[in-house]
């Protein structure tokens, strides 16, 4: 999985029709310091993520394995909010 | 997904039988500025997309998982045309 | 899918025996403007292209959607060769 | 298979309920003389890795073939616990 | 697929079960030239290569198409060793 920040909201209104209901998260990749690595992904959200929320993204087939993706054309999931980090021990981001 | 802006559409008749009656496009990526990133990729269109439309790319076996794909030797396609997406409450593109 | 050029010819006698009478082609990637990129692939040839043709290539799982490849160790297959490409009403590569 | 080293974990209570139960670790990657490559992956630990040691990673769908990660939507798992490689016969890591 | 060379193996006694009987060798990239490019990865060996051979790695769940991995937790297969290539008619590798 990918670590990612939640910056803002894609709609599209035409689209193939399995993907009616889902909601499009645009979220920034993120590195283990907790900055922008400079790459984004535009993500189905399955957990309710809002504006600022560092997430978890899981990409290729794996995306379609939540309920709200199964068997859409979804290569990208939000599928955790993320609460905290550590490396070695020492707090990296605590929510 | 991906962000891309459709360039162009790409001719083939020679090709796995498979791939008849689908239209390849040409789709540059575009990061959350809306600016060309340098990388492309050709899609197949399965919502009726056109030249100049700003577009959400599928790849891997998601791309095999619209009505147009379902079982084909595709590796990309156009599930989605965007309307507008904001960053921070700030509107990045608007059609 | 990917833009490529078929370049030359790979023989392996010793392989997996799902791999037996297929046809190994490197391929080096082309980007929009019909220049190679630097990129290449090992791609199983689906469709009878010969040295010096531009192809698109698919890639991962939908590479074995095609006939000669299913449930083959085969993550690259030439699905299609390419008679024109245009980009914005401008032929960029005509056969 | 990706090299990579557990440096730390990632706490998510907020997640899909497929994900209930599973270890996020935060690991590095690699290179064969041992050092990181700058990147890294948040990947389920299937084996019990522990911080400090060098695992290996299988990513996309091969990341559900363990028996805890199957049909979840996990991309990336800690698939085995390295003892030692080497490069021509000399040593590059023993634990 | 992409070409690689073997270098070495990997050793990793604690392991997902599946994973067990498999031989982990570390293979580095190659380009059409037959100069390592700098990348790397750790691949199951399906054909019985030995170091210093030329091969041919097969990615993603393509990986798992071979009989000794077929259901394993494995992205990365060696499913051919190289004879030889050649580009535009000229030998660029012969064992």
């Amino acid at each position: 999985m990918n670590l990612g920040k939640v910056v803002g909201t894609v709609v599209a209104t035409r689209k193939d029709p399995c993907m009616d209901g889902l909601k499009f998260m645009l979220v920034r990749h993120i590195d283990p310091e907790g900055k922008e690595t400079g790459g984004h992904v535009v993500a189905v959200d399955a957990v309710g993520a809002g504006p600022g929320e560092l997430v978890l993204i899981a990409t290729g087939s794996s995306a379609r394995q939540t309920i709200a993706t199964q068997n859409r054309p979804c290569d990208a999931v939000i599928m955790a909010i993320v609460d905290s980090w550590e490396i070695g021990g020492v707090d990296k981001y605590r929510k």
